[in-house]
């Protein structure tokens, strides 16, 4: 079949099969269906959404359009996490090392960040000689040896996926449910885990900013998963408010390591630890490890407290390349102070996130390099008193003005009101 | 305005503004906006057609994207026709000449053929030295001089248009009636006349092949048209059965000449010599040069039986170059005779138009080089009486198997009944 024959059934309203959804995806991998019939085909798609069975087969054909990770004869199960992105979402620092010391393989492929919300690779290669561009073969031979590796993205994975989210992205396409489903779970289904644990943030500083979006979102990677076989649990939780203290990569990488090291955290880092320790748990409870959630939940904490996580962290860095835990630190850093007192109504993510772009911590192109030192400390959360001059962020900054600049922009993402404010709740759904 | 906010405006169903669609054909014509881009617009603006207001607009802006024919100067009133293509459709060659001798300023850009419509400048270049790349500048001196000259399109004519138009082609989105609509309207505005015949064909052989499209067409024609400031006239044909008796480009000039020079016709010849009185009388009463339709029709006959139209012709050859009126003819002819008697009830043009591609006579790529003397006589009507045996069509052909090849074809196309079949009305719609 002609490819203008299937876009033009798509236009129509017409159901694809998956043969066309083939073509479709080999055509994309290839380069032989041009841009331009590809983006008529996304506009079709965008405004005749496809159902639940063309979302599973073009899942299904953007995994089989390039390489495949396999598992085979590594320790079952093989889990995988994902976060559709947030603003100081570090989780999977945590996450993985706590897992991988529960017994769990775990396999994952990292994206760079864009726009607000941050990339797992970016804060990791603030780590001196950490490695994120292990190949197929290294991360297996790495899961063997200590139950966890992580990679960048490889071209070869999903590279039907890789053309369409590029076209999505500057063809106004980009917010069509079944378009990101089947982006977020093909790289799943190629990446050979067989649990996949979801964390879709909802709020000011993810991609869904209403909980009727986040819940639609929710909804379509839960049918399409179970359409392709695969074991997955759903996290929604909260990105109205930054989620820990830290943003910007080296920072949170800080962060991240002060939870496994079990230092003293403010009520910003606590919040981010609970959040990590209830995916844990989750997972550990979908992988079939642990009979109920409460177990699961006691197996996690216990991994956490104990040091286990640490240990695996550090043999993790090791494994990876990682020389040192010497991170790069940013020359100038101003206080921020509550300009009254009351309560913490909003600590805006959305605001929090630009500004850290703005200090030269994020990407705006894809093609921008990014200063790995830089970011922000937020230091209060919704629902908290604070007192007129009490700190409630520190920035970290390259230059005087850029620091003050942040600074000023940052008072207008904490609103005090002297009325008090019930705090965020920070997991919105769990199963 | 960024081109990306556009494209989800139109995405969304909402209305552009001049100024959007003037940035739209501005980065067609430049190539600043990528064809990806551009097709994603095209299949969002199929899904929300555009309204009267913005096909307007977008058919000035098109219009606007490149150079226009200035024709201050030159004798009033300026006609320009337009058919939106058929098979045996060469009513340009006659018409031409005979609203010219009639005392109107004639200036025309044709294009090459595609698919089973024919292109008069195709069919011209059969007149061997005739030139079809006559520049502005030539267009204007000639029609001056002797109130007619016609050319190819010109690159820099509705540039917008054009790059819109291949993309239509490829993407699924060439049936959308608005878009249709400014790219034929955009060449009549960028080419400087006032007064605009346009031929909407209607039947298998049209670009619409039921009566209720074409009106839709014609409907969107004629209200563009006023909403621009041009005096549109409009006549909906009949193109179920090819029009006149030949198809194919040489053919077809021979039979515009038999018509100007007066020689017997058959049924077939005669009801294109019909056609072609019937839009020269709508043109000079549309552009008031004859207070009546029926003083428009007199004064198109008498032009037509005086010779004067013949004149004009050969003068309008001589002025681009023609040296004779030799025309390639040919080696093969074949008879193709009725297999039954009784009544013509159908002369499928479609399948007459795809038999004179295949004997090399027309284009199914852009870039195909045409045979300019192969192309079939049709003999016969719907509604005629035919004996078994009697002649019902002629084939020209290069070789003997592609002529056998076209003969059968054409007993395809010829239904013959017992029982009595109706003739097509040639004009539907007159106005």
């Amino acid at each position: 079949m002609d490819f203008q024959e299937i876009i033009a059934a798509k236009r129509d309203g017409r159901e694809h099969s998956l043969s066309d959804l083939e073509i479709l995806c080999k055509g994309a991998a290839d380069g032989s269906i041009p841009d331009y019939q590809l983006a008529a085909w996304l506009m079709a798609a965008y405004l005749h959404p496809l159902n639940a069975t063309e979302t599973a087969d073009l899942t299904r054909a953007m995994a089989e359009s390039g390489e495949r990770l396999d598992l085979t004869g590594l320790p079952k199960p093989w889990v995988d996490k994902h976060s559709t992105g947030g603003v100081g979402d570090k989780t999977s620092l945590v996450l993985l090392p706590l897992l991988a010391a529960c017994g769990l393989t775990v396999v994952k492929m990292s994206g760079r960040g864009l726009g607000i919300t941050g990339g797992t690779v970016d804060k990791l290669s603030s780590v001196p000689g950490f490695r994120t561009d292990l190949s197929p073969e290294e991360m297996k031979a790495q899961a063997a040896k200590i139950g966890l590796a992580l990679t960048g993205q490889t071209p070869n994975l999903a590279p039907a996926d890789k053309t369409l989210y590029a076209l999505r992205d500057v063809t106004a396409t980009v917010g069509s449910m079944p378009l990101i489903v089947s982006s977020i779970l093909s790289k799943k289904v190629a990446g050979g885990a067989e649990t996949i644990v979801l964390d879709v943030k909802c709020g000011s500083g993810a991609f869904m900013k209403v909980r009727e979006e986040a819940t639609k979102l929710a909804d379509g990677l839960r049918s399409t998963g179970k359409a392709l076989g695969l074991n997955v649990r759903l996290a929604m939780t909260d990105m109205d408010q930054p989620l820990g203290s830290a943003v910007g990569n080296a920072l949170e990488v800080q962060e991240a390591l002060d939870v496994l090291q079990g230092k003293p955290l403010n009520s910003c880092a606590e919040r981010f630890r609970e959040l990590c320790l209830s995916l844990a748990a989750l997972t550990l409870e979908a992988s079939g490890l642990c009979g109920t959630h409460e177990l699961a939940r006691a197996k996690a904490e216990d991994a956490l407290a104990s040091g286990k996580a640490e240990s695996k962290r550090a043999e993790w860095f090791e494994a990876q390349g990682a020389t040192s835990l010497d991170l790069p630190k940013a020359p100038q850093r101003l206080v921020v102070k509550a300009e009254g007192s009351g309560f913490v109504h909003r600590v805006d993510a959305e605001i929090v996130g630009h500004t850290v772009i703005d200090l030269g911590g994020g990407r705006k192109q894809k093609t921008d390099t990014i200063d790995l030192s830089v970011g922000i400390e937020i230091l209060c959360l919704v629902g908290d008193q604070v007192e007129q001059g009490q700190n409630v962020a520190t920035v970290h900054a390259h230059e005087e003005a850029s620091a003050q600049q942040a600074a000023e922009r940052l008072l207008q993402a904490v609103v005090v009101k002297p009325e008090p404010a019930a705090p965020n709740d920070l997991i919105l759904d769990l199963r």
